[in-house]
């Protein structure tokens, strides 16, 4: 299954590849352009302007007018990755060092406001008659991504987050570009909007699926498949579905360790995890929200093969 | 006459703050709200917003339909000051606490971000048939300034910085906001562009005048007037006209002392600055500045009585 879903979204990763390693602008000053096109061209799976591209080119037979909306979107995202690695001080990602290990903090503050620039200078070439409000939710989406950070960050110094809070804050951090990666393809191409808000809902569910999804890679997935350390939230204490979810576990069932981070190791928070019966917890609530997805894409009968995969792959996947 | 500038200046002024004091979006959330309102509400000479109103209003006869762009560029403007303190780990702006010491540098840079948000936000309300036009200047230009504050930081570790790199690298940080500023108020009101690039260099001059007089008045300005501390670019051995002129300076006059960043205290740094010839150099300089800039103004006719008056301001400004 996971073969095929490479083999078919190939193509469009290629095109983001090429897009992304030939978007280096202003080059005579090297200070900034080369922390821009080293994040630029990491290794990264493009997962939002894939939906971006298949979007436009179910409602418009064709994804070439959407391609600057969906190197827009990846570039949005990159910046929040550059700012939010500096927050948690992380070194890595994906393998390779992060902008402000590789330079300094400075200068990942600055790439990552340079990238916004960026990202709006491509949307604006979209020739669309909703370009006023694709940069409308574009703008948008972007102030309610950072106050996702903002939410995310202010569960760092709190013990009691609740899962409907946690759940609130993904949908911003994490769903709200899911769905402005439809809405973009969309309004690319229609001249209509009347769809946008429905796909707008269908990208928040697509979203809180594919976080959650991470969240539970964290703790059971394969460490080689994964490409970054296996256990990685757990070591830093982050509030995520599963460790919530434990949290909230502990109080029905006493026969488990109260405390998932007073664990020595790894392995034991894992086994903890899976005996709390979390991961179950946790695939049920995805395989919920690509059911509500799922019944949108019925509704407005989206149906690109690609996305008919994605949504497979999300419940799935393994990296 | 700066008495006479101040009272033809305050309705502008205090049209701005009241928009700052109102701009509180998404206020459900306080650790970005926050942060941000106290930064909106800070004390400031709102010189950019002041040069976008009155240009709209010579060339419209009113200034309500800029009054977006005039927030726009002035949150711009706090985006990029929000920023720039982490990186030069200020702790106080004109006798405030900075965002990221009050708060913390997540927030500080998190809050930074919301505010390019908001920036563009606030210019999409703008009713112009130029709209694009004006995203389009409002984010190369803030492209622009993103290099010229890396071009800053870049001179830090440098002691060969040459006068002309720092004009270029003041053109972008400073220079290009200014340009930026005339540019907004113009196409709000105009419907054809012609004037736009003429009131861009014009911009620039301006710009440039404001940024060396600011430099001088680190090293000239009587404490009070200033609002800050007089010689902090000294004590943090910051490239400006006056340093680098001086640097120069030294390699025709030998009975000036070798090194500016090696005396024991301020007055002597401000003595040997004024022996040096610098101040004199400075306002030449700026005065050239202002002259190219009343050349422009004569010949496209921009006879608005504020704008004569802010020429003349700039010249002589003790804050």
């Amino acid at each position: 299954m996971e073969e095929s879903f490479t083999a078919l979204v190939r193509p469009y990763q290629e095109r983001m590849e090429r897009e992304l390693r030939q978007f280096t602008p202003f080059p005579e000053f090297t200070d900034l352009r080369d922390p821009i096109s080293y994040f630029f061209t990491l290794p990264g799976k493009r997962v939002r302007p894939l939906l971006t591209l298949i979007t436009a080119e179910h409602f418009c037979d064709d994804y070439e007018g959407a391609v600057p909306a969906a190197v827009a979107i990846e570039v949005l995202h990159d910046f929040t990755l550059v700012h939010d690695d500096i927050m948690d001080d992380d070194q890595f990602r994906r393998g390779y060092q992060t902008v402000h290990t590789k330079w300094d903090v400075g200068t990942a503050i600055l790439s990552g406001d340079a990238m916004i620039a960026l990202a709006y200078q491509k949307l604006l070439t979209v020739q669309s008659p909703n370009l006023i409000a694709m940069l409308e939710t574009f703008t948008d989406g972007m102030y309610i991504v950072c106050e996702g950070q903002a939410r995310d960050k202010s569960f760092e110094s709190r013990d009691d987050v609740a899962l409907d809070e946690y759940l609130h804050m993904i949908s911003q951090k994490t769903g709200r570009l899911f769905a402005l990666a439809f809405e973009l393809g969309y309004l690319t191409s229609s001249s209509d909007g009347t769809v946008s808000g429905t796909l707008k809902e269908m990208g928040e569910y697509v979203g809180l699926a594919f976080q959650v999804r991470d969240d539970l890679l964290d703790f059971v997935a394969d460490q080689k498949d994964l490409g970054k350390d296996v256990g990685s939230d757990w070591r830093r204490r982050k509030k995520t579905y599963v460790t919530i979810g434990y949290q909230q576990k502990t109080k029905e069932h006493s026969q488990i360790p109260p405390d998932l981070f007073a664990l020595p190791e790894f392995p034991a928070a894992r086994d903890a995890v899976l005996q709390a019966g979390i991961v179950d917890d946790a695939q049920q609530f995805i395989e919920q929200q690509l059911h509500e997805a799922e019944a949108i894409v019925s509704s407005i009968n989206f149906s690109h093969p690609v996305l008919h995969h994605f949504l497979q792959f999300l419940a799935e996947r393994s990296y």
